[in-house]
């Protein structure tokens, strides 16, 4: 954790409201840190519907594997996240260290392992000592309570420097639900995904297999659309639980990807989820600027995202965002290496509403002066528009600071 | 121009002997500068083959879109590299610019338009006034001499800290030939290619087609093999003159690229461009080291490659190295977001002589001390083998560090 908050930290935290079917615990278990709470335990009183995207990385941690492959079971009793380390290359000590976790847990919470998922997050390479977590998995099953989000998402925080919190409520056929989720990343984001963790929750009745399709589809245009370092973790994990309690107040099991009646809820969850993506890259690390690079008039959607990304993983636009240099001619280089269709002939550039580029070149009513004054806020929308086709994507970045490079010049130390 | 130079540049400079049948001069035109040279005129005498490679940039600036124009030409009378002025992105301004250059240049040496090749580093987005050369080019030709290689090499600079020569001899069917290179790059310095300008010129008779073919084939393991910062330039050019002057002393001209006489002659190119590559990288913006990647066991050299990149491009291996931070965990990171085949178990790293990961997972022999010696040098050698198959790769990079984000966060002003 870092000294101070970033300057891009929400003003206020969403006040989450007890959700039914599910309650949380946390601990310090002294995994890494001193003085501070380094594990989670989230418990299903009942079984809940289970649904999850994890990293591409070949190189994947030993939690995302064992996540991986109880999931296709489709049912969840309990999650359990530790701070500090990530159980990632740790060969077959890591494959121990889940095993051991999962049947402290199951025996904690009177479950079976496959009903466990697991997320861990901190440094790679270090063997993680799962008998620390046996020792306290059973009072944190006694202990925990449904009104604990926030105390949840603190102790899953790494480098980050504020917790990640948000709530919606919606209705699935008339039936008040509510969706909360808790996050932590703040260095490592990178889309597909990141060192990012996040847990969701509803109490929405929702099938496994529906959950899954909500989820895959909702990631798309929230998670995996943001990126601090291009840097993607081993350990990325995004899951989402239906507790299934709504059916108590009449909402009527969703069994189908479908379902009319899922209109607001599948809007409700990608607010969840873009809000959630948001607080992780305002909290990037050393970042002072949040970017948000929208791309329209691109040959397709696919390709308006890879240049937006292309935008936004240069450290040349990073940095000039540092700046507060309004470098339009670093945006044509970034749009150049994305290697997808550009006519260089045919772009405009936009910081804020100030159009610095048109039809390839300077815009002849350029203001620096007007440029430069949307750098010096702390949002800064940048568009590009590439005359081709109707293709948009919208992604968020933040600025590559001095204080990046201290943050992880001795991260380890 | 920083104001130090990079702790990474040579000790010593090569001695450029002079080459015949290219004379060259520098001038201040006062593109952007002020008392330093900012133009070079390379003159051949009498037509010189030509071969060229150009950024894959999708958006390249208006002199690369002029030599592309001419290189099927073949043949060479005059180069004109300016500083301080990309002339990129600067729509019908560009080309008017890059026409004007022609035209003075033609005039002021004496040849055609179609024999002239232009080059143009610096800023991207402003216009480039090109009437500044029409004034200095005559003379300039008047005054070029062939002992002037030092010079070139300072003309060409822009957050260059040192100026980047090499040469080496050899000989083509018991003719000693020479080859000499200047290189101009430090930031927005990735493969295919970079804001990387480079010149080199033999004395060798060699036709436009196999002068090509040896260019193409020798990038790939040179310039194509390292990065500063994973941004690739409007404007990058690599081009390559054999004047024939060789030819005096009886070389019978290479008309075919698998004519034996080549073996030498190929050798020392390949040593020219791998030797200016690295100086560009050691003068990487704010560097304080040098990485050396190397990849083997991967499926294909091209997978290797790809991971090597991967691994060197990382920002968050790259902050390690500045903080002298042997994270081998960022290694695997690195390896496993590349998206080639690799199998986190069978994966092992070196540092230098230390090998850190074996079967994946920490060495059980492994020392933080002696791994940190290593990351203590200037040049950190990183070795990955992934235990897969045959394929190699090596490329270079350097440390990502405040300097680098203190020079490019104000770059422009």
């Amino acid at each position: 954790m870092s000294g101070s908050v970033s300057p891009l930290a929400p003003k206020t935290f969403a006040t989450m409201p007890a959700l039914r079917g599910v309650r949380m615990a946390t601990a310090s278990a002294g995994i890494k840190y001193k003085n501070r709470t380094d594990v989670l335990l989230m418990v299903f009183d009942k079984p809940a519907s289970v649904a999850g995207v994890f990293t591409r990385s070949k190189c994947p941690s030993a939690p995302v594997d064992f996540c991986r492959a109880n999931l296709p079971h489709g049912s969840a009793r309990a999650v359990v996240v530790n701070s500090g380390n990530a159980n990632a290359f740790t060969g077959l000590k890591g494959r121990q260290a889940t095993e051991l976790t999962a049947k402290s847990t199951a025996v904690a919470v009177g479950c079976s392992e496959n009903e466990v998922y697991l997320a861990s997050t901190g440094v790679i390479g270090e063997p993680l000592d799962a008998t620390k977590f046996s020792g306290v998995l059973g009072s944190m099953h006694t202990e925990a309570t449904g009104d604990f989000w926030f105390e949840a998402a603190k102790a899953i925080m790494t480098t980050d420097t504020y917790p990640k919190v948000a709530t919606r409520s919606t209705d699935i056929g008339g039936v008040t639900v509510t969706i909360n989720g808790i996050a932590k990343g703040a260095g490592m984001i990178a889309p597909d995904m990141a060192t990012m963790l996040s847990f969701v929750v509803t109490d929405a009745d929702i099938a496994p297999a529906v959950l899954q399709s909500l989820l895959s589809e909702g990631v798309g245009p929230t998670f995996n659309s943001m990126t601090v370092d291009s840097d993607t973790s081993t350990s990325d994990t995004l899951m989402l639980f239906a507790t299934g309690a709504a059916a108590a107040d009449g909402q009527v099991r969703v069994e189908h990807a479908g379902d009319a009646r899922l209109s607001g809820f599948r809007a409700a969850l990608n607010d969840v989820l873009k809000d959630l993506a948001i607080q992780v890259v305002r909290d990037g690390e050393g970042a002072t600027k949040m970017l948000e690079i929208t791309v329209t008039g691109a040959e397709s959607d696919a390709a308006a995202k890879t240049i937006a990304l292309s935008i936004a993983n240069s450290p040349l636009v990073k940095t000039a965002a540092a700046g507060e240099d309004a470098n339009w001619g670093r945006i044509v280089m970034a749009v150049g290496k994305a290697g997808e269709m550009a006519d260089r002939d045919r772009l405009a550039i936009w910081f804020g509403d100030v159009r610095v580029a048109v039809n390839g070149e300077r815009d002849a009513s350029y203001s620096e002066e007007a440029a430069s004054n949307v750098m010096k806020r702390q949002d800064i929308p940048v568009k590009v528009d590439l005359g081709l086709g109707n293709g948009r994507a919208t992604v968020w970045t933040c600025d590559l600071t001095k204080e990046y490079v201290a943050i992880n010049g001795d991260y380890r130390s």
